[in-house]
C-alpha cells in the first residue's frame, strides 16, 4: 500500500546484495527505517524480536529466511537446521511453519547446487501468493461492507484490534483489505483502531498505515470498544488470525476474545480475515490446543514512546516489585464469529471445512 | 492501610494551617507525595486532574472543599458556588453530589457565623463514615472469598480493574476491601490487576497500594482478563462503582463491561462492591441515562512513566495526525452483576432496592 503516495511492500528481496529487505516495525510510527537482513540468524532475530511481524508477514519472512540460510550453505543438514531455527522463533503463528515446510519440501527434492535459485523463486512465490490471497480477501469483504452500508444508509465503522492490515502481510493486510478496498472504492468507512496493549500495534501500526493511506481512523483504548458497541458506534468488527482452527476458532492477539464477546452481546457482525495458510486444518478445539506463547513479562511493564525533545523511549509503569504476566493470544470459540472471509468467499465458521474440501474428521 | 508498615488515608484535615492534605495520585507509584489544599479553587483543581480520585475519595474531598469554601466566606451565596463547582468538577461519581448536597443542606441550615466548625466537623464524619462503610463491605466480601476457598481448596485468584482499594476511598477500598480482610486474615488471595488504560490506574495504584500492603498480585494488560478467565486462572472478579442504578446497573472505569462478559462466559462470578452513596436510586437504566465522561484525548495518545534516569516522564504514543477518543466509564448491566458487595451485605443487584427499603417505582 501507499506511504506518501509511493508503493510499498513489507520485504522484498535484495539480490545484489545477497539479502532481503524489511521495514523495522519496532520503530514504528515514530520511526521510518528499512532493515537489509542478511544471514538465517538475522531473520530469526528480526521475527523474535518483532521487526517483522503478523502471521502472513512472518510466513514470508521465514521463507525468505529459507534463502539466506542457503546463501550461508546449501547442505541438507543446515537446510534442517534453518528449518527448525524459524519454526522455533515465534510459537503461535502457523503460516511461519507452513512456509518453511514448504520451502524445506521444495528444496530437499532438489540437488545443493540448484536450492539457492529456487529458494529465491518460492520465496518471491510465497510473498506473492500472500498479496493474491489478500486481494481477494478484500474483494469478499467489501462485498459485505457495500450490503451493509447500503442497509445503514451511512458511514460505516469498523472496529479492529492489533495491526492485520498491510504491516501485518506482504501488502494489502488481512482485516483492513476489506477497509482499503472500501475506502479506494469511494465507500465511506472510519476505523476505530484499539491501541492494543502491550505492544500497542494498534496505535503504532494500524492507526500509522491507515493515516498513511488516508483512511480516516480514530485511537481508542482496548477497554472502550464494548462501551462503544453498547451505544451503536460500531458496525462491524474485522480482526485478523494467527491462527484459525478446523472448527473455526480463531486464535488472535490477546483481548480480541473480549471483543468478540461484545459484539455478540449487542448483536455486531464479527468478522476474522484469513488467508488460507492461516489454518491449521490438525486442530478442532482452538481453546485446548493451541499452545498460547507467553512473552516478556516487560512488555506490560513498559511503553515505547516519542517524548517531547523527538526521541524514543521506553519508560517503565510498575511500581519496584510488582510482577507482570504477558500472554499474547487468546482463542475467540467459533459460537463468537458471525463469518470467516478467505481468499474463497465468506463463510460461517463451521463451514470453513466444507469451503475449502477439507474433512473434519 | 499501611505504607512501609505505618497507617495512612488519602485524606485528612490540616486544621492548624487552614487546610486539607491528600495524597498526589497523579505521581505514583514513582513519587510519594503529599499536597496541601488551601482552597475551594485548589480543591476542584484537585478532583478535575485526578490527584484524588475514585468515587469514594471524591466524595470526601468535596466535603472537604465545602469546608475550604466556608473558611473563604461563609455567605449563602459562596455556599451556592461552591457546591456548583465541586458537582462540576467530574460528572460520573455520584458520591460527589451526594457529599456536596449533604453538606449544602447542613450549612444552609446554620447563621453563617457557625458555619466553619460544622464544615469540619460534618467532613471528618462523611470521611470517617467511608472507611465504616467499606470495613462493612470488607466482612460481607470475606464472608464470599472465604466460601469460595473452602469450595476451591487452594489459593484463590481474584481479578479487578481499575483501582477501588484504599486510594480510590479515604481507607480499605471497596473492591480491595474483602482482598485486604482475606490477606490479614490468613486467607492466601492473589490478585490480578488489570492496568486500566489510559490512565493505569491499575498498575499505577492498585499494584502500589497491594505491593506497600504485602498482597501478592501480578499486573496484566487490559486484554489479558479474558483469556485468564478461559483457562480457569480467575476465581472471582471484584470491581469498584462509580455509581450503580437503582436496578444494579454498574457504571464504572471503562473496560468493566468487557470483563463482565467475559466472567460470564466462563461462570466466573462478577461482584461490584458498592458504598451506598454510590447507589443512585433515581436511575433505572444505566445504558441510557448516565452520562459517561469523555476524558482529553491526550490521555489515550500518551502514557506516564519512568525513565532510566530516574525521571517521571510523558511518551506520545500515536502517529501525527491519528486522532484519539477517551470515554472514561461504561455500564455493565445489571444481568451480568453476580452481586452487590455494600455495607448491608451481599445481594443480587435485582435486590439493591429491596435491601435498602427503596421503592423501585
Amino acid at each position: 500500500m501507499k506511504i506518501d503516495g509511493k508503493s510499498w511492500r513489507t520485504i522484498w528481496p535484495d539480490r545484489a546484495s545477497d539479502a532481503v529487505c524489511i521495514i523495522d516495525q519496532t520503530l514504528l510510527p515514530h520511526r521510518f527505517e528499512i532493515r537489509q537482513i542478511g544471514s538465517l540468524q538475522d531473520m530469526v532475530h528480526a521475527i523474535k524480536t518483532m521487526q517483522v511481524r503478523g502471521a502472513p508477514l512472518i510466513g514470508a519472512a521465514a521463507a525468505y529466511g529459507m534463502v539466506l540460510a542457503m546463501l550461508e550453505n546449501q547442505a541438507d543438514d543446515h537446510l534442517q537446521h534453518a528449518a527448525q531455527c524459524l519454526i522455533a522463533s515465534r510459537p503461535t503463528a502457523v503460516n511461519l511453519s507452513w512456509a518453511v515446510r514448504r520451502m524445506q519440501a521444495e528444496l530437499a527434492a532438489l540437488k545443493a547446487e540448484a536450492r539457492i535459485e529456487l529458494a529465491w523463486r518460492e520465496a518471491a512465490r510465497i510473498a506473492d501468493e500472500d498479496v493474491h490471497l489478500n486481494q481477494a480477501i478484500a474483494r469478499h469483504g467489501l462485498g459485505l461492507l457495500q450490503r451493509l452500508a447500503a442497509e445503514k444508509g451511512r458511514k460505516l465503522n469498523v472496529l479492529t484490534h492489533c495491526n492485520a492490515g498491510w504491516l501485518a502481510t506482504v501488502d494489502w493486510g488481512t482485516a483492513l483489505a476489506p477497509v482499503y478496498a472500501a475506502h479506494d472504492s469511494g465507500l465511506p468507512v472510519h476505523v476505530w483502531v484499539d491501541e492494543t496493549r502491550p505492544r500497542n500495534q494498534g496505535a503504532s501500526l494500524t492507526a500509522w498505515e491507515l493515516g498513511c493511506h488516508g483512511v480516516p481512523h480514530t485511537v481508542i483504548s482496548d477497554n472502550a470498544g464494548g462501551h462503544l458497541m453498547q451505544h451503536g458506534e460500531v458496525d462491524m468488527v474485522i480482526v485478523g488470525a494467527d491462527r484459525v482452527t478446523a472448527s473455526g476458532d480463531v486464535c488472535n492477539k490477546i483481548g480480541t476474545y473480549l471483543k468478540a464477546l461484545a459484539a455478540f452481546d449487542n448483536g455486531v457482525p464479527f468478522y476474522a480475515a484469513v488467508p488460507s495458510p492461516t489454518i491449521d486444518w490438525t486442530i478442532r478445539d482452538g481453546l485446548r490446543e493451541i499452545e498460547i506463547e507467553h512473552r516478556d513479562a516487560q512488555e506490560v511493564a513498559t511503553m515505547q514512546g516519542l517524548l517531547t525533545d523527538g526521541s524514543v523511549a521506553a519508560v517503565h509503569l510498575l511500581p519496584p516489585g510488582s510482577a507482570a504476566l504477558n500472554p499474547a493470544f487468546d482463542v475467540t470459540p467459533a459460537r463468537l464469529v458471525s463469518g470467516i472471509i478467505c481468499e474463497r468467499g465468506v463463510v460461517r465458521p463451521d463451514s470453513l471445512h466444507a469451503l475449502f474440501e477439507q474433512s473434519l474428521d
